[in-house]
């Protein structure tokens, strides 16, 4: 176990990371917050609006302000700006005026529908909305020092820790859309209250209880029960779960709310769901570029290995939610699996969820994409090859901004005389290991490049241990310390470094970045006598941009010989891959649709491969991952 | 230009068409008819319905009954059947009785919403009805002699006529289903009216005219017109038209009426537009097995080379539409390519509509099917693996069952001095050949088997060419005539052997079958990489029952060798193919989704395939139509 180093304690520098934390502070998080100001969504909680006008207050609303006001509440302590404060003070004094003296806070149900508050948990997102408040309540207190919302969303959950549970008079329930488990669980970290740790336990493990509560709560509106409540993962509870099932994004939710109050309750058959769930998504249920959630209907994950490319939903929002669950079990225990997955699916699928200049957004992450004929695709008016400015329903574009905004939080952590550094990123950060209070920073040309220097600055006076995760993707490595061959120790994949460390001294990690030909299981029937490329810990794809179009005419070259060239893409420097492959020739036919085998031919061209999370960022073209190979 | 032999003069013998059409005589009608009866239809011409009572009369109905008592009509023919026949003229007395003082007849409109008379002819299917009502009346006609049902049609057709048109106080309309225009022509052919045929020809060229009619229509109804009427292959003129458009099955019975005005009023820009349409079908839109329609959205042609495999919609009457269409096209102009189309059509993509017993019926054909995962597509309800009884739209069942009525129909043509073999099926048929009253027999194997025995059992007088198609499938061919090799002239793709025949001359005609391995175009990127086995006009396919699940886990040897093995598929005696192949091997994967290439393996296995129109008679299983190739 080990306490991330929080992000107020980390400094990105120059590097690769930073400069995506840096667009996401000076793009995405702006580009939010007008859309969110345009939509009426930033006006709420003024509680002004009156049947009839428009815009309507929607149910989702809520947790969109909340999760800018988190994005910008976790920039704030890095990068103060008073306006943006004034802004968030602002959106604070409406809540605090509009929460009701019981301490309900929604504008929605609020102006819209009051006599329905906590009618419809199933639908209407009242829990999650909350949950989005205290999260964003919980940051803006640690990124400004600030208590006001704090103190606002403390009272809506006692309001809600007297309405829920299983007491005479509380309805036995559970939030449709997970989030306030894990919100409740940074409530308690924050405040140190009790209730709000019992409450996230009540709400782990309440769900999927018999009788079902949404059930009950459906036959009290008058409607019939649905078959099963497993879109909402409340089949069965949760310790008896143990496949990914349901929307993807309120199951990733779920799993992390469910592997911090296994943490902190150390409740170990609720951590033996979480590994087996956790099993099921990485082993079954994962694109390689760690996408979730394949299903257009639903929006859901479905069943094992199916993985269709060009029709993969892999909402944004899914991605981010596995990056959520992976940093909670690997806090639950420090296996450099976790990390892995969490590093995939912040290279690959999430990045790919917004455009190189932070102003755009994906919904859905299509794995292939091939325009002709789009139109006529029952799932047609999400899938697109341009990212969108903004999206009726818009939960990944905040949701992208609150975690680049907090992504410094995410590499580093400490556990006793164990400093631990999970994910590779040119910065400095300030922790306490080993009891002492220490500085260290990191250089590296992460993920274009796999060789890591760290030099620590301050250091403990004790032994202490440097525990460098080894990727997953790596095949070998060499590390040196202050210039010299050292062995290490590799524990549950982190090479473990133990020492009476002095100032100054400088730890070098080389990970060596061959191209690989990855292939995926042969049930996975989408991906058959392909491959992906993959260095490091991105994954390519091929844009028509580089190679024309017709993409699944290219055969990658058997045995190819890979060469690396560096180039700008939408003006961010990237190292590209080379590769030899064959084109079916087209011009060798003469109108048939189809013929016998034997007359067609191919021509030698040289294939170019981008990293998949910068696709779709040179206009609207065909874009392929799978690569078909001789 | 040649008349076809009617299906009345042609007699199946005991080859595998015969036995479809003994099946469908046996199963299929008597099936459409219990259900057609079951659901109401078949007594909605009595009028009887009254406001809430249920099932209440849809604007399908009329078609669905009309479609029955095509294919029995048919069937009396051959078969005489005085209990059917008296069904039938129940119905037509119920429709006698119906009928309005002007003509008009249609139980939907006429019980349900009688105000609602040709307010809305793109959605209402009035015309459509009126369309199968007329083909229904023309076949009892021809089927029984009687005529009662004819005349309520002319009545009927009378109605129409002075309905629409372009003259003052008509309605310049035309269907939103097009169907009419070919059943005015058969009405014409068979009662020798002028007016079927103006009417006829008027319902072609009106379409898409501007102002669009659907268009005015919907401002009339105080609704938005559409962007497009392409849907209804309205967006331009006929003659305009050079790419299949919209709706599939709404197209080629278009296309079919089309290339019917074509012929009789001798229109050769309509003929063009029609030959321009073909090619874009049969060169571009068209599966390898004759499917048409790929897109459940719309139900509809797409774009270019646009074939899915998993998600083909392919409707059963969209491809019984082609076979119409083809057909057509060959009445036309006798060129061997319609009739290969036509051919491909039925031996594949129609028969797979239908289930072996007759019983059962697919409205969507897939072309490849992995049921895991599938009840998670949008289009998922439809998309089954089983083919079931019945569906409630209801076209595909009796379409089916008034082809197979009709088929012998579609064998044989006469044109002056040229008799035309079109498909080979052991049969016998009376034509007058040559101005001579002619007798003949097909012998053969076929669709398994190339060796064709005609005799000439009555010939004309005179010199006359006997034209045998030579499949466009087939590389080389060798023809006797009483045992000796003669060369023959190819004019069109047929075989043109011209002498002063002898009766009891026999002509013997050989085709080799060999398996063949058929690719795509590169541009179908469905099948890149992939090949379908054929064998003579047989598009082979694997199933799981044979070759296990994961069928994409299996690749066809380099240079494979076939092997034939007769056996039988639920009683059917049929020719499976035998090949080596390679099998993915899941067992040397160790539990992850995704590897470096290198470690996996193969293991050998034999292939089994079985014709594509035979699949799903043997349980819900995988099937996999385009095969991985080493």
């Amino acid at each position: 176990m080990f306490q991330p180093i929080d992000w107020r304690n980390v400094q990105f520098g120059d590097g690769f990371l930073g400069e995506r934390v840096r667009v996401n502070r000076e793009a995405t998080i702006p580009a939010v917050w007008r859309h969110t100001k345009a939509t009426g969504r930033a006006d709420a909680f003024k509680l002004a609006w009156r049947e009839g006008a428009e815009p309507r207050p929607h149910q989702f609303w809520d947790s969109d302000v909340a999760k800018w006001i988190e994005a910008a509440a976790y920039d704030l302590a890095i990068q103060p700006n008073p306006e943006t404060e004034a802004v968030i003070d602002g959106l604070v004094d409406d809540m605090a005026a509009a929460q009701m003296p019981d301490g309900y806070l929604n504008s929605f149900f609020q102006q819209v529908c009051p006599d329905q508050r906590w009618k419809n948990l199933r639908d209407m997102h009242e829990l999650y909305c909350a949950g989005h408040l205290m999260e964003a309540a919980v940051a803006y207190f640690q990124g400004t020092g600030k208590r006001a919302f704090l103190e606002v969303m403390c009272r809506y959950a006692d309001c809600i820790e007297r309405t829920f549970g299983t007491g005479e008079g509380q309805l036995p329930g559970y939030p449709g859309h997970e989030e306030i488990e894990l919100a409740l669980v940074k409530l308690h970290a924050a405040t140190g209250e009790e209730r709000y740790r019992r409450l996230a336990a009540y709400f782990v493990n309440q769900r999927g209880q018999q009788p079902n509560y949404f059930a009950e709560e459906a036959k009290r509106r008058g409607e019939k029960p649905r078959d099963t409540y497993e879109n909402a993962q409340a089949h069965v509870p949760a310790r008896e779960q143990a496949t990914a099932e349901g929307h993807s994004v309120r199951a990733c939710y779920f799993y992390a709310g469910m592997a911090d109050v296994a943490r902190i309750e150390n409740d170990q058959a609720l951590a033996g769901a979480c590994r087996k769930i956790w099993r099921n998504i990485t082993r079954r249920r994962m694109y390689v570029t760690g996408g979730v959630g394949s299903s257009f209907q639903g929006e859901r994950f479905t069943v094992d290995y199916d993985l269709p490319n060009e029709t993969s939903y892999a909402e944004t929002c899914a991605q981010i939610a596995l990056v959520f669950f992976a940093s909670r079990m690997l806090r639950l225990e420090a296996k450099a699996e976790y990390a892995d997955v969490m590093e995939l699916a912040l290279y690959n699928s999430v990045l790919s969820g917004v455009s190189l200049d932070g102003e755009r957004i994906f919904y859905v992450n299509p794995h292939a994409y091939f325009p002709a004929g789009y139109r006529f695709d029952p799932r047609g008016p999400r899938l697109v090859g341009v990212r969108p400015e903004w999206h009726g329903c818009a939960c990944c574009p905040s949701n992208l901004a609150r975690l680049f905004a907090s992504l410094g939080g995410y590499l580093y952590g400490v556990g006793g005389d164990r400093l631990y550094l999970h994910l590779y990123a040119s910065s400095s950060a300030e922790c306490v290991w080993a009891g002492a209070d220490c500085r260290f920073s990191v250089a590296t040309d992460y993920p274009f490049g796999g060789a890591i220097r760290v030099r620590l600055d301050q250091v403990p006076p004790a032994s202490a241990k440097l525990c460098l995760r080894l990727p997953g993707w790596a095949r070998n490595y060499k590390v040196l310390v202050n210039g010299g061959e050292v062995c290490g120790k590799l524990v549950e994949g982190y090479l473990t470094l133990e020492r009476v460390w002095r100032a100054g001294d400088e730890v070098e990690l080389s990970l060596p970045m061959p191209v690989e030909q990855i292939e995926a299981h042969p049930a996975v029937r989408h991906d058959v006598g392909r491959v992906a490329l993959k260095r490091g810990p991105l994954v390519y794809c091929f844009e028509a941009a580089d190679n024309g179009p017709d993409l699944n005419q290219l055969v990658l070259a058997p045995s190819p010989e890979f060469h690396l060239v560096q180039t700008e893409i939408a003006g961010l420097p990237v190292p590209v891959i080379l590769a030899p492959g064959e084109r079916e020739d087209a011009a060798a036919w003469d109108g048939e649709l189809y013929r016998p085998l034997g007359w067609s031919r191919t021509h030698p061209v040289q294939l170019t491969a981008i990293p998949y999370f910068m696709w779709a960022n040179r206009g609207d073209g065909e874009m392929l991952l799978w690569l078909r190979r001789a």
